[in-house]
């Protein structure tokens, strides 16, 4: 039995706030005993989720767009290079049982809708709701939390439907 | 000197209003002597907007995110046959000079932020605007369009700019 | 009907023998009337089959496999940049009717293994023939040539023979 | 520190003799600490290199070129998820810090390819050496194993001679 993996999207460049909120989540992650995946890069919520995980002897996987390590957080457990940019991202959400989504670019949203498009259960957190994205909300795909516990506990709900359906 | 590539962005399953528009910009693209590009299958925007260039006697790219040709549009000129499914939505949106994003879906909407993630002109026709792109609106990377038309003439500028630029 | 699309591989630095056979390549597949398609960037077989196919108002297609088009052979008519490294040599094979693989170094070798691999017809010209792929001669799918038109004569067989398979 | 990540390529259809030497592989690896990456699916040397780690209560990476899980090997801790097909041999490469490759086809060998292009340490296990790789061996990159306690001593090696470069 694979354990489960949560993917974690966000900006590379975030307020502290968020900072806090992506370490705060990474710790949680770890404490479950479940796989923190992110893109993998030493910035912003990837950074600050590894680091998180990696306080807590969590294990991290980092996805990096890069072809080879040297943006990498220290924080990995292991660095998966792709050297493919922005298709990389397709990875991230493909490879997530859960994909939990924090304020972030371009590129984080690029993530909040492939992960809607390939069906993968999807938590907002400490993000606004986009109003194209309220019929996912009433399909009971995508999911709203205000703060890392609350995206735990909504993530455990997604994995136990996963398991039952 | 390569001709501008304009890529075609929609769903793959419209209503008859979207396929009638797409097949109007796909002629217009032709008449203009521009480069269609769009995701090459043989169904709704990809399918109209090429059959509108190919009665245009335009040229047609389709880059399929099929690991073969079984779906493609009989109206590509050229097959780009990727294997790598919505990885190919990257390429679709690099290999563009300017994005033309019809109505459509998931798919759709991740080439709409991936085209504005990499700076690329992008031309939303017929589309709602999502209250978050507004801040792109104002920096001028995207355009609204009411009508092929209309989008054209847009595209037109954008690439003039391009030339300037 | 789509035109035939020929991928030519072959090494980024070639010796002037080899490059002049990559000028006479792309010139002969132009007069075919065939699609030209390769790696795009501004060197060896590719620069020189892209001028070949170019001098003789041929159709060049580059698949490039970096972000942008600042490494292009000024002969492409299309530019599919796909921002993925070597992950675009898949696409090259995968895109062509029939490969024709000149001299080269490791890359062009990923392509040639890769051709075999998803059974697209390979010709190599001016290569010595590595000898853990005689059973693929044996088989029909790989041939040999010695020159530039020996190699067309052997595209127009493997064209035919795949209208009628 | 990453524990060092080692691929393991090789044939989905193998002989006994060609499993059994992945098995132990497998478990030698993981039995060092380090981490095994593969092409994740459910047969031949990927399944038997999973396994042998998971016996020894190693970590197992598979990268896989489908776009869900299905046919993974249950002995998986991590799925990276690609659905890119052939283009995820890319990523396998690029992931590890030492690729050993026991016999297999042209998936395998155009991994071998990839790996030296790439600058990877390589190490074949029970394979023929191609002649034309023979100039690799003569640099250094490139090493031959009869058997897989030899392939462990020299990917130790060469991950000793990683740290010191």
């Amino acid at each position: 039995m694979r354990k489960p993996v949560i993917g974690v999207m966000g900006g590379a460049s975030v307020t502290d706030e968020v900072f806090a909120m992506a370490v705060e989540l990474g710790r949680l992650i770890a404490e479950r005993g479940w796989v923190l995946l992110n893109g993998g890069r030493n910035c912003g919520v990837m950074a600050a989720s590894a680091a998180g995980a990696g306080e807590a002897s969590g294990t991290v996987i980092g996805v990096l767009p890069d072809g080879d390590d040297h943006a990498a957080s220290p924080h990995l457990d292991i660095a998966i290079v792709t050297g493919m940019g922005d298709a990389r991202n397709v990875i991230n959400v493909l490879s997530s049982d859960v994909v939990i989504a924090l304020p972030g670019g371009l590129g984080t949203f690029s993530e909040v809708v492939l992960a809607l498009k390939n069906d993968r259960p999807l938590i907002l957190l400490g993000r606004t709701l986009e109003p194209q994205l309220k019929p996912h909300i009433e399909s009971g795909r995508l999911r709203l939390a205000a703060s890392p516990a609350e995206a735990i506990a909504l993530a455990a709900d997604f994995l136990t439907l996963g398991k039952q359906g």
